[in-house]
Parts: structure tokens; sequence; C-alpha cells
């Protein structure tokens, strides 16, 4: 009895394998809000606990030079999901950092998102979370490529209501202060959403979502919109992690990630689903223990110094990505080629991409076509990293508040894998390598069409 | 054929097993040297690589609130070795703060070492690696439990030749510019000592040993003299870590661990045996990219701030240690007497012992006994940590040097769970925990006697 039922067992897994073998991958995208670089057990937190995250990384790639494109939230997300450098989309500005409820603009209609291109592959796609890319129908997830959304559109500490103050609000958050709309689709179903169980919501909608299309490729982003501040956290996490409220927060989106990967096993997924955890930016590090840590890296949300900009980064994918630690340079610009070319979607060749396709790093392979990576914070290119090192030309305070951005007199520079706290300024002694960076620069600008922005425009009252 | 071999092996193995069950436990402790809180993979470090440390990790316990007993070299080793606080044994000084090859002391014949306990008890005992308890024959592991000893008697940078300049000594070390001794137990056997080479042969040291001694329990102590300046990695690791020297050195290291615990299951032991990664104090900050990193922490070596004193440790014991991150606080100074409670040693009861029994956390335990840890800097009560509160009674540069140490005007006091960087004074808001604390100092302080000083005493001339 027990041999048959073995038996049974070994076909059952067999087709799933046959069948894994002849569909195209789905892909999961889980994406937290002001996460630290630090703020994982794996990344070094000396409190937090993070057992799935942790054994996800040991399971797949850690990735420890993995950046985003924009040290906020806006451009950040833009350029995941476009593959392309907010200066040319549009999505940055120097006055309006991200989009506002009273914002009238949003990812352009001529941009295509990951998703719209996954669909042009037969793939089935759906937004959770924050969406940040624009609040108006024009804009939404539903507008750029997606067959459904579920989230909030903007961030979790907008639409506060007047007669609270903004300091009582964030020491003590109730979600009742912050009227932000929870939408399905383009319907708003619940205002102010409850954020207290809403991670727990977008995680029950992923699980859902992945049931239901075990039998078509998928691809979901799943945008958590903690730990942005004010945090909440359901009741079977509040107060119970050792790094107080923040942490709670931290251990709920790691649980969230253990009972995705635990369905993707339990549906005979796990071995066609490539999983990547990253984070949008640094810390906000000056909202202190509400705030998260870049850990041994400098600066944090607002900067573009290492700790605004590098963010944990993990990929998953059993059988498909080769477990180990990659010190090589990525992007979340990287995403969208790499998933195209892990399904094999075309691009539209009309546009200047800015990401590159890593799949023969997860693959195994040693070196990522990533060399370089240009920090720009609003329009002005702050820094920019070629290789080992990283050239800086403009100055902020690293908590990144006050936000005021000024140009260095003296160029910086620093060889982050020897210096990844970005201690020892060697530009006095390496010319060539500021020469070098510099014509990369001049290269890059003479191509550069820079987007209207759309950061600026406000809706008319 | 096939399942004739498989029989084979599975007596083999039960028959291992049942020896397994009888024996008593074995115990290794490796102890770096100056590698700091950030500089592993799994404690966070960014471009250093360390799969065996990391896998052990996950296999073990990762303690992320573990604890050296002093910032600095001889005291610390005097307290891991001892179970005991430096101002009780006699090893700290506020003027000389490590020995050197002029001093005339070392750790006193009155102390009881963990392996002259573990001796009562059957263990074939070896240190391997520095030492720096004393080098006079009175002094050296033979004279305090071991069996039999290889390596060092104190630091690698002693005994410098008069003609090198210090600065061109650190930054393109040559083993030949230090004239530090190799021992083996009481005679040198090679001066200088190949550094270059060193941890390449403690490992083999190790290796052999185990190999030899299978059949008894054992006890090794392997104390690498590196990560300590000047560095020196061996041909097969030079030069091929992101790192540079200092991520070439934790490299080798990595790789020695490796290779021990490969051997402890090739023999058949590793589900009888106890091994502890720990380092023994924080990073020389003032060696710029040739100190560590203590990640996220606050300060260096040389300081009582965490980054001084917390080190990243791991504990391992397929089958005995329950595997899982713990956050809870742990010692050097627990080690004596968690050995003596697994392998039923006695130790005798008059005098004051600072360590705790750990072994329930091993066995998985959510509670350690210990509760607070007095972080002394010579003779001065730098700070106290009582559960999650650390108070600080002095303070000095983060850096560790220059070395000056003032008292504070104004206690401050941190919540290290939610602030593991020290980022927050809470002192004025915690008048309550404040006293708490310091009711816990003068119950502490009424019953210490403080040894005479061991570090001050020089070989006359």
């Amino acid at each position: 009895m027990k041999s048959l039922f073995f038996t049974a067992f070994l076909i059952l897994n067999l087709s799933n394998f046959a069948f894994a073998q002849s569909k195209k991958p789905n892909f999961i995208i889980i994406f937290t809000d002001d996460q630290g670089y630090g703020d994982l057990g794996i990344f070094g937190h000396p409190s937090i606990k993070t057992p799935n995250l942790d054994q996800m990384a040991m399971e797949g790639q850690k990735w420890t030079n993995f950046y985003v494109a924009a040290n906020v939230c806006t451009p950040s997300r833009s350029a995941l999901m476009t593959g392309r450098l907010p200066v040319r989309t549009g999505m940055f500005s120097n006055t309006r950092r991200v989009l506002f409820p009273d914002s009238d603009g949003g990812l352009p209609a001529s941009e295509n998102s990951i998703a719209t291109l996954l669909k042009t592959s037969g793939y089935a796609t759906k937004a959770i979370g924050k969406w940040h890319l624009g609040h108006l129908p024009a804009y939404l997830p539903t507008s750029h490529g997606f067959d459904s959304y579920f989230g909030i559109p903007y961030s979790n500490d907008m639409d506060r209501i007047n007669d609270v103050d903004a300091k009582e609000a964030f020491a003590n958050p109730k979600y009742q202060y912050f009227n932000v709309p929870l939408m399905r689709d383009t319907e708003i179903v619940e205002r102010p959403a409850d954020q207290n169980t809403i991670t727990k919501r977008y995680t029950e909608e992923a699980i859902k979502y992945i049931r239901e299309n075990k039998e078509i490729p998928f691809f979901i982003y799943l945008a958590h919109s903690l730990p942005h501040v004010p945090l909440f956290a359901s009741k079977d996490f509040l107060g119970t992690s050792d790094r107080g409220l923040y942490g709670d927060v931290i251990e709920e989106i790691d649980w969230s990630v253990g009972e995705i990967l635990k369905t993707l096993k339990k549906e005979g997924l796990d071995q066609n689903t490539y999983v990547v955890f990253t984070s949008d930016n640094g810390p906000w590090l000056v909202y202190n223990e509400q705030g998260g840590s870049s850990g041994g890296l400098f600066g944090g949300k607002g900067t573009s110094y290492e700790g605004g900009v590098r963010v944990p980064t993990i990929i998953w994918g059993p059988g498909n990505v080769k477990p180990g630690v990659v010190n090589q340079i990525g992007s979340t610009m990287d995403l969208l080629p790499t998933l195209c070319s892990l399904s094999d979607t075309q691009k539209p060749d009309d546009r200047i991409y800015d990401g590159y396709d890593l799949s023969p790093v997860l693959k195994g392979e040693n070196k990522s076509p990533r060399e370089e990576m240009f920090y720009y914070h609003g329009d002005r290119l702050f820094a920019v990293r070629k290789r080992d090192y990283k050239l800086y030309f403009y100055k902020n305070n690293p908590l990144g508040y006050p936000a005021k951005v000024e140009k260095l007199d003296t160029l910086q520079l620093f060889h982050l894998p020897h210096d990844p706290s970005e201690r020892f300024d060697i530009a006095a002694e390496n010319p060539e390598i500021i020469a070098e960076i510099q014509a990369l620069v001049k290269e890059h600008q003479s191509k550069l069409v820079m987007g209207a922005t759309q950061l600026e425009k406000r809706i008319e009252k």
C-alpha cells in the first residue's frame, strides 16, 4: 500500500515536472517599502528574525550589491516597472519627490510596464499592494498591463486627517488617522484602509491568485505598503518581535514570504517560479526607531549614499537559480529585461532601457552584465558607480533630511567592496579612475533625453 | 550487491551512533582575532563571502547578542578561558591593556582554564593558535590544562623589527618584519613564524588532532591569530576576495571552518561534537581597510560600545543544538560553565564565576540564564547591560583611539534590541531603569574582589 502511494506520488510529481518544463515560468516580485539593507536576519539585523527570508536566501541567491534607481518611492517604483531611469520617463522632480493625493500625473501611457510586456506572452498579471505610480484611472495598474489590482494607490501616511498632530499620528498610529483608500481594480472598496490587517490581506490575495492561476503563467507584483511609517501589524504579530513595532512589521512580511513559498511548493509550482524579494529604497532614518536600518551602510532614504539606494535582495527559483551569494551589481531596473528574457518576451526597440538581462547570473555565471549605476537625485546626477568605484558629485545629509542637496567642491571616490561603509575617500590617489567615470557620464548624458516631469502636476481645484 | 553495501553502511552508521551516545561530547572553540560583528556573510557583510560559516549558522544557532568580557585581546581571552571577569583574575590593566613580549605576567596558576577542568573528565586537550595569556613557561597552554600546544604566544604584530617603519610594516606586511615565535608546546620551532601559511597550518593541526583522538572525548581551542593586523593569507586565498586582503583572510578562515566540519562529518563525530565560532573583540577600526567592520553596531575594538564587545557567534552541534537565531544574551564567559555542564564536569566552588550554563538554550529553551553583562575597561565599569537596556558610565572615542576614557557627566541609556546602533539616548525618560541597573551594579561590586594586575609586570633586563 505504502509503495503504491509512493508510486502514485512519483507519477504525479513527474507529471508536474513535465508540465513545468513546457510552461513559461511564473514570476513574483515582492517589493517592500523603506526596508533598509540591514533589516533582515541574513543581511545582519541583530534583533529582527526572518527565518523564511533567511531560508529563501540560502536556497536562492542573496544579492549584496543590488540597487534601486532612486532613493524615494515613486521614482524607484517607476524604474522597476519600466526598466528605465526616472529621468527618461518623467517620474522625477526636484521639488515634489513623489506623487501625492493631489497629483495629476503618473506613469505615462507611452511607458511599457513589466506587466504590459508579459501580457504579450500570455501571462496572467496581478498587482497587489502599494502602487504609487498615479492614482487617477489612466495611471492605475489596470491601465498598465495588470489584469487586476488590490491595494492602496499611494503611501500609507497620506491623506492624514487634519485634526491629528503629526507626531501623535506616527508615534501611536491608528489607521483611522490616515484616510488612504483601498482599491480593487479601479474602485475604492474601503476607506480608510484598515492597515492593521493589510499585510495579511495582501498575502491572502497573492495565495488565492497563485492557486487560481496555476495552469497559466502568471506575474504577481506584490508591493507591501509597509514598513513605511505609520507602522501596523496584525494581532498575531503585534508586540511579538524583539525590535518593537518595526520588527513586528518585518516579521509579518517574513511570514508572508514563507506562506507564498509554501504555497508554490504545495501547488508544485516552485520549480517553475522565480521569486524576487527587494525593497524600494533605504530606511527612513529620521523616524528613529520607527525607521529601519541600513546595517553597515552609510545614509538612508532620501540620499544616494549606499544606505539609501542599496537594497536587500533575494532571487529564488529552485532548479533555475543557482544558490549562492552574488556580490555583482544588479538593479531593480534589470528585472524587466531579465523577466522578458526568461519568458521569451520581446521588448519594443524604440527606446533606451537602463536594465540588463541578469538571467546568465541567475543560472550561475560569475559576471553581471551590469557594471555601472547612475544615481540620480531628481534631475541631478548625484553619484555614479563603475564596477568597484563610486564617484560622488553631490552631497546631502546622510539622514536624508534636511533635504538640501549641494554640489561637492571636491569629488569624492570610494572603493565599495573594500569599504562598504564609505569611510575612506580615495579621490586624491585615483585621478585616472575619476577620469574614466567622467567619460562614462559624458557618454551617458550625450544620449539622455529627459522626460517631462509627471510629479509636479496637480489636480486643479 | 547494492543493498549489501547499503546494509553495511547502515550498520557502520548505527555503530557510530551508539558509540556517539555513550561518549562525552567533543568541543571545539574557534576564536578569531579582531573580527567584527559585521565581518561574516550571515552577519551582513556585503563583500566577504563565508559560505561555510553561513551554512554552519543555518545548521546551528546564530547568536546575535553574544559578548566578550573585554574589548581587547588578553583580558577577553582570559575571560573565555576561566569563565571569570578579568578584574577578578588580574588579567586587566589601565595602562598596559594586553600582554607584551616583555611581560612577566600571565594567567595565574590559581585560575582553572576550561582545559584544566575538562581534563578531570578525561578529555584530550589541545590549544592551537594565539594564546596571549602569558608566554613564559608558567603561563603557556601546557601549564593550563592543555596536553599540547601549537601556535604563537602573543599577537602577530609584536616583536616588530626596528628598522621597518610601522606604516610600511602594516601596509605591505611581510612576516619577516615581525619576529613572532611559533611554538610547539614550550619550544620555539620557527622564528619568525611564517604567517602566510599560519591559518592553513593551524587547520591541518586541528584536523590531525580530530583524527587521532576520535576514540576519546577531546577539546580543541583553535584561536586564529588573524584577522589581527598585519594580515596574511596563503597563496590559495591571496587576492581572491572582493574585500581585499582583509576579505582574503576571513575567507581562508571560512575555508578552515568548512574543513573542520567536513572532517567531523567524515569521521562520524558531528553528532557528538559542539563547535563554537566567535571572536575576541570588535574590529580594529583605526587600521581602516585592514581593520574589519562592526556592521550596524557603533564603535570597535578598544571601546565597550556594542561594536567593540558584541561578537559574531555561531554554536553548532547537529542533533544537540536546536537550529535557529538566538537573540538572547550570551558571553564567552558562559562557555566554561556550558562545556562543564554538557560534559558532566565539576567546577571548583571556591570562587565566583561570571559565566552561565547556556546548555538549556542550546537545547532550544527560549530564555538565556544570562540577563546582564558588565563591560569593564581596565578596572573601570564602562557600561552595564540588563536585559534590553545598556547604561553607560564612561565614554571614549568610538574608533578606540585616542585611548582616553572619560566619565560621563550624564549617564546614557539605550534600548539595544530596538536600537542596535545606539543612536537614541533614552536616559532622561527612564530613571527607574537607571535605578534598577545602579542597584545591580551595587550588588555586583559588593562581592567583587579585584585580582592583582598581571599585565603591568615586566621582565627585568
